[in-house]
């Protein structure tokens, strides 16, 4: 079977999941500027946080099945575990908005993300056995160091909620996620020069 | 008229149904863990059995429109016909899910199931009989044995919800809708041998 | 420009209303039958009459963007004001739905209805000017009786809920809405004679 | 890298925002004509003034992309945040509708639409510079005269309504946002004459 559809339903998933996120955001009840920052301020954070990150698998996503030609059962439920994770995100973002960053959503937060990065590592690995001992994915992965980096940060953020009391490990588990975010949105100046490397995001 | 636009606009259906659903998924309003188990436990099973649901009926569309080249009017009917059944898988999760797993819900949710297997067995007939007597889709499909077992097992799932008292009945119910499920998702080796076999779902 | 995006984009935006109107379906607050026919029974019924108006839309889009090869600036418009007007469907259903039926909404509902079929009139007529005098457009359109059939079957609603006093002119209203539907659905022999013959929905 | 991903991923979010704004619009609670005018009169106003703002971004996404062959990471993001500023209007569009047109919501949508030009603008910036010195991108926008008038417009929008007190200023921004959509709906001779000039929106 090619690609086509597996791309379009992929694409329609993260559309919808991209965009149902601003359905969260509730209309301050105030019609100041303070009544914005207060009710929905860090919820427009959370918001861009988590547009982002979906932004950041549909472009590797979109990198990857460049280099594919056709799929099998497999690689269509490994696609769908990984939209799976991926929707969760609009209830996880929401959680952690409202309850102002507190410790268990965070955890939750960071576990979806590692979940979601699991999964595109399976998906991946999948595709690359079903290409076969010549697979151009596995070339163009290569080491994946970037891909690595990414499950380290997303765990070491993880760990950091859980066993660090007080606000510092909540605030350290944030900073390693937003870690990741600007690891894989800043320019890299190889993906450009080895222009069909596709990317693995975290 | 080719299948493009059948397949795109059917692709858009089930990604908005696959997605929406997590709307569904409260907020929980403590932030402790025992909060998301309490409120969202159930709901995040259900919606990740409804999500494989919908998931088995997008690969089984995916392959059967890979043998359909032109479609008529009644082809894009019974398509609806079948968009409209999954469509209301959200409502019907819901249901289920805030009721506590209450008999009636359960009821209808495996109505659901059978109404979304019969509008896909009468949209595969009507292709069939567009298709004419080298129907390369009646080849694929078959004796259809996966398609049968999964009809029945619904019906069974129907019956003992309605007809076995006390939460047995239930719970019996859930493990036929469990077990179609499983049939479909766990790999079928023939599925890869014959590759372009079509798959109908329950 | 060629059509592919316009089709891609109204696929899109008619896959949404579609599917919406379920998110409007509420859950029953008890969990027996009674609660299920009582609070949502009507809404189901609503629910499956604007699915298939949307849907015989769909359709007829279809048909008519088979026979167009280029679009300029006033088909996209034309395109979008039809889109607008279909988008308003979930919102003149849910108030139609949760009125119980009362006469304003009902009346709202048949302007909507009335609104959408003159938009689609609009948009054919923008799309044959541009094909100009050889327009495959116009020669498949033809003298478009189901057209102004249901033209007139939707003023005759909307005046019935206003003049005709008590239930009987809501029902009279909801008739004729239904006998377009009815009118479109039913296959009709010449389409699958002629078979590139777009068809335009009331 | 080509651009059918890109296109059918911004059809996809675009399609969407445009269509769940119509998902803010409240039910009325009575069931006159009154209700209707006074719940939701003006959310259909401001309603249909963002469908028209969405709808000019997609046919001017739509215009430019179709002198675009390939895409580069920088375009794929540039891409994303002009959907990200897209994405806020269902949110901002329904603030302003629910204080009633006052003032800080009215300049949050100025800043929206705003943020929206500058996403825009960066985006064919980008654009330009992947095509090099031939780009036909940069031939077909010319001097731009539009997209700059629509800037000075919208800036001119938020200043009124900081700085002119009393309801005069939110009327006069009101006014401003109202003129860009009228300067870009209203065909315009140029743009069929030089049939593949792409359009820049406000």
């Amino acid at each position: 079977m090619k690609t086509s559809r597996v791309e379009a339903f992929s694409d329609g998933v993260l559309a919808i999941v991209i965009t149902i996120m601003v359905l969260e955001l509730r209309v301050p009840e105030g019609h100041e500027l303070s009544d914005l920052l207060g009710m929905t301020g860090t919820g427009l954070l959370t918001y861009l946080l988590s547009f982002v990150y979906i932004g950041i698998y549909w472009n590797s996503h979109h990198h990857m099945f460049h280099l594919v030609e056709r799929v099998n059962g497999g690689v269509l439920w490994a696609n769908l575990a990984l939209l799976f994770c991926l929707s969760l995100f609009p209830f996880t973002t929401a959680w952690v908005d409202e309850s102002g960053f507190a410790r268990t959503p965070v955890v939750l937060y960071g576990v979806n993300l590692l979940a979601s990065a699991l999964a595109y590592v399976v998906l991946q690995n999948v595709i690359i056995r079903h290409q076969g001992p010549d697979s151009a994915l596995r070339q163009a992965v290569g080491r994946d160091r970037k891909g690595k980096a990414s499950l380290v940060l997303d765990v070491a953020g993880i760990l950091s909620a859980l066993l660090i009391p007080g606000p510092a490990g909540v605030w350290l588990a944030l900073g390693c996620f937003v870690a990741v975010v600007v690891m894989w949105v800043v320019p890299d100046p190889r993906i450009d020069r080895i222009a069909r490397r596709p990317a693995e995001p975290a």
